[in-house]
């Protein structure tokens, strides 16, 4: 089950291709798909190297080695809660901050493979996200070593802190675990993201506002009075097709998370499923009605007329999709449709700060619909997590007698969560920005990250990649570029 | 399983979105693909609101609650035959009618969920039918409206009549159930529909030519005498992507079913699945075969040239599979290749009746797949449903001693399969056309169903939808129109 | 598992055919497309009537019918390997070469449908792998029969030969079904090919050579001078997104073949998966990144330029992918890294030498990725099967007391698996050169194979097809080439 959802995961590989190729103009259309392809590619060698090491490579001391479990296990139905019941010698204090086990998979019981894989697909869709920030200006060189530097680095210590039951933000830390440490739950209750809102999509979109950033906007996306112009993509059939592909791998992201936290074999594992799969799609629906009226209504306000935007409406349903990821195990259906929709009105403000107030050009909205509905999806999960539903998740809490962990201030819970959520919020925008700006700023001092105007104009294509996607049409060789589009 | 099959289904959208985005001129294709992904965000929500409760929502007694599963439960293995075998109290005569319970999923047990969320890619398929037919000049808003109406109200009573063990037409009905009615097993046999021919093709395909009907051809459609001009998609392998998707989506849809009718835990269950694979595979590649055929033989004998036409091909593949779509569970292989090869030239005759003589113009050709196809399959059903196989799907017959249950004429049995095929198909055509014709009629009264002249010419793209889905195409703005791009 | 796995083959069947479309100039779109849908389509007919038979009717007394399993059965976990340890009586020498049972699915017990419905889906990648090889030229006629040729005979004697326990080259031989033989595993360890390096790639890529050769390069492929002239596809959005389906349906090809040896009962065999999945996953990175780096240099040091080629970078996905499909479970990680990089330099080398030496045209380089790297990955089993893991696939060795099967030369092992590879890889491309090679000029002398120069020219949608397949484009009858098409 675990590895069909990371098939459907991997899938979403494909999906952004579509996506990002759809919303490109035609002179870029090879480049963008290109950098699809690669960010599996390479992704997949720097998860071998060290990013699985980094964010699960967590320690044991020789003399439990025999007795406990290590690793998560689906055979056996052994989980991460298992290995808290298991009885750990002491563990180091770095062991919080970050993994440091089974470089290059050496040693790796092959009893993880599955998680490894599984992982693996959400890494490379963590990095995959900022190939639509930087559409059609970006070198191809700066392509290769950045997604190295996040997939290597960035997106593991994050998913360790947050995923690893060493992590000191981590839900699934036990007394253990957390031996050496001042506390045993951050805020009393650990960072709640079921399916990855913080690591995989704060940590693309807020990767994706510093290099949107640096890099500057497209020739020609700001008027000289500064003020966006439009530059549709050249294939909208090819973006939603992106879209539906996206939704369908999004049922491996949501619902496979769920082995990655609980047994398989515990009573209540399908029914969290069923009800992950239903949050989904109610969470994408609602965030793609909710866009398409808002734009509606905006459109309407500002200019008078009434028009149903496709690409908005898509991008919305992503944006819903991105808000529900962190909440999808613990909220109600209902809470699902208001996460969704609300989801919706951050991607359309957000959007529109970016583009009208902050001046950055992001081709795919990448920003405001990962970074920013990731906030807010962390937020909802402080919100919303409902009491009887975050138990079943993440095992009764540590230490209590009833074993009811915390839940959202809305349910009637305390504001734990919500502080926890904060707190992941902030360390995440701190921690990747920390990074990724000097990084990206350096490759921008050696030349290394934009291509030159001309190069820009004549379309990546042509320059880097051999020729048009599309060579036949025209009939000038100069489609997509030579016309003004 | 179930869920995963649900995932396949929900594919489905994707290719209907792919399958009418190619069959269409350029000039609507955003906003045919708009309709797609609408038609599952309404649908979502219109299912969450009363789907679920008219077409599941069934009876119970407080005396039995304690003691009798309610639901499907995969976990424990609790199908709807379950249900059969424990004791109700009376149920009123308006549950063989419609469900009244749980609705917006309110006190659904969880255990549900899996089943709430494979119907409801179902519902959502039935209702996307009718945007092929449609296509290129139905307003935007009238689309929403009918799509709730679908879903909410005329789908879920069908479901409720064919797959609910409450329902008059069921196959799964028993003594408890059918307590107050004449009879149990309606002309003995109940409806043997495995997939959805009745409540999904023909519910779909029956509103499709009831909206045609009411909103007319195409400007241009038909000539000044009334002969048919051609009015090819503008992206051929957009519209065979569009297959390819649909017959994958398939294996979810077909398969998938088992688990709503069979306990995954009984012996037959994966012989079942696998023939119903089989059947499907096989149902599809006869039809797409005999179609071809058929129609390179018309064209052959009309205008005595050799064609062998692409696009008729891969209808023929989808009328195939819907033909096999009901009786895929209990028909032999060897039947299989019969039933997909008349639904071929069920599929083709239909079409050319469609167009020829009813003068009725429907894009995607969907009346004929969905409607035409849908009753060849139930029909067959009653012709070709093997003795052995049909009572491993439904369980032994109620009040018999050798369990079995009525099969297919041609297989020896007698004709009361044939007969409850019948009735079904009758009353789903009146039921849906004494539903929707009015609705569509009023809708057109009010001036909300068909857009206008103009706005036809110049496509829903550039009208409605803030520009075309392929921007740099042309630059002129009429993009696949035939005026230069 | 094994059916959802198959539904992921058989989605293949969509990637092929969105390469190839995307591969081929606009004129030819339709054409190919076609031919992907009835290659499932007659390979489902094919199979059906003589595949199934030849590759898997094996042989039982019927004194012993009563008390061993005859066929794998997924549901009590009975697999090939069982039939090996139930006591069979005598078997013909003829059942080593070709089975002989089942026709048209006669007498097949229901617990073989889920077997049956995955070879399906391989035996019909297979012979899809040649349409790429013939695209643009190739007589319509001529390729439904070379199809009815390759799924009903040729592919299932090769299969029959390494899968079946029975078969002469296979790793599953024991004893008993080796009975009257001079050997039981031939070499001492019979063909270790897990997905089908030999049946399905190399039988698909030899018979692709024949087809090119005998059908001679297309119309201007090649200068007066004999130097090949480009002749790109019509959308590269199109061929990456075939590459990108691909690659998700080979998570259903190798680690699904697992379920085909294996019992998804024993405690290894999610390990294996797993493995399995990893293995895939990092052959075709390897192999994707190794390529697009052998194709810059080589650019680079001939051209002067450095260009980053798409089209080949997504070939050299498929050159990894197939070199890892036949060791994919039983070689280490880091053996996956090089196995996949050498198939990337194997790819580009094998595409140079047809098109320069040998002055072969095939469109898609489907001789290259399929023959040349299908016989590196047998090689590459030869070198790299690591000890512990072979025999996790296979079971314990005949006759041996520690059960530790033949390992790779590297691997400290001896020369028997790359023995008995190399006689897989001459035997197979004896036997489909000399049956296929003959069957070509027989269809080209009585002028069935290859369309004339004015309809290669024209185009075969206008010509074949009805039109062509984006008909609105151009307004001036010359999509996609601007010459007349």
């Amino acid at each position: 089950f675990t590895l069909q959802s990371g098939y459907l995961v991997f899938f979403m590989q494909a999906g952004f291709a579509m996506l990002c190729a759809g919303s490109v103009r035609a002179k870029n259309a090879k480049n963008i798909i290109l950098l699809n392809i690669l960010d599996a590619c390479f992704g997949c060698c720097a998860w071998y190297l060290t990013g699985w090491a980094f964010a699960y490579g967590d320690p044991l001391t020789t003399a439990d080695a025999a007795n406990c479990p290590t690793e998560p296990d689906e055979v056996n139905g052994v989980t991460w809660k298992d290995i808290q019941t298991c009885t750990y010698g002491e563990t180091g204090p770095s062991q919080a901050f970050i993994g440091n086990r089974f470089f290059a998979m050496s040693n790796l019981p092959r009893g993880s493979y599955w998680a490894w894989f599984f992982q693996f697909t959400f890494a490379a869709t963590g990095a995959t996200i900022i190939s639509g920030a930087v559409a059609e200006r970006c070198k191809f060189e700066a392509y290769m070593l950045y997604e190295l530097m996040i997939v290597m680095f960035v997106y593991p210590v994050v998913a360790h802190w947050i995923w690893s039951p060493w992590g000191w933000l981590s839900a699934l830390r036990n007394p253990v675990t957390a031996a050496n440490q001042s506390y045993v739950l951050f805020a009393g209750s650990g960072v709640y993201d079921f399916a990855g809102d913080a690591a995989v999509h704060m940590v693309g979109g807020v990767a994706s506002l510093a290099a949107a950033w640096v890099l500057g906007p497209r020739i020609g996306r700001f008027d000289a009075a500064g003020n966006p112009v439009d530059m549709p993509g050249h294939n909208a059939s090819l973006t939603l097709l992106g879209v539906f592909l996206l939704w369908f791998g999004w049922y491996g992201f949501n619902p496979g998370s769920a082995t990655a936290i609980m047994s398989t074999t515990v009573p209540n594992f399908s029914k969290v499923v069923a009800a992950v799969a239903i949050n989904t799609t109610v969470g994408a629906a609602s965030g793609c009605i909710a866009t398409l009226f808002i734009a509606m209504a905006y459109q309407y306000f500002t200019l008078g007329v009434v028009v149903w935007d496709l690409i908005i409406a898509g991008n919305g349903a992503l944006a819903g999709l991105v808000a529900i990821t962190g909440p999808c195990a613990f909220v109600q259906t209902w809470a699902a449709f208001i996460i969704g929709a609300i989801g919706g009105f951050v991607y359309f403000v957000s959007s529109k700060v970016n583009l009208s107030l902050l001046k950055i050009d992001d081709p795919l909205d990448a920003i405001a619909v990962h970074m920013g509905c990731g906030i807010w999806g962390l937020l909802a999960g402080g919100a919303f997590a409902a009491p009887g539903m975050v138990s079943d998740v993440y095992g009764p809490m540590p230490g209590t007698v009833d074993g009811q962990r915390n839940y959202g201030f809305i349910m009637g819970g305390n504001g734990a969560v919500l502080g926890a959520a904060c707190m992941a919020i902030l360390m995440v925008l701190v921690w990747t920005l920390a990074i990724m700006t000097p990084f990206f700023i350096i490759l921008k001092k050696v030349g290394l990250f934009r291509v030159s105007p001309e190069v820009e104009a004549q379309g990546l294509d042509v320059s880097h990649h051999g020729g048009s996607a599309y060579p036949h049409e025209g009939g000038k060789g100069t489609n997509g570029t030579g016309k003004g589009d």
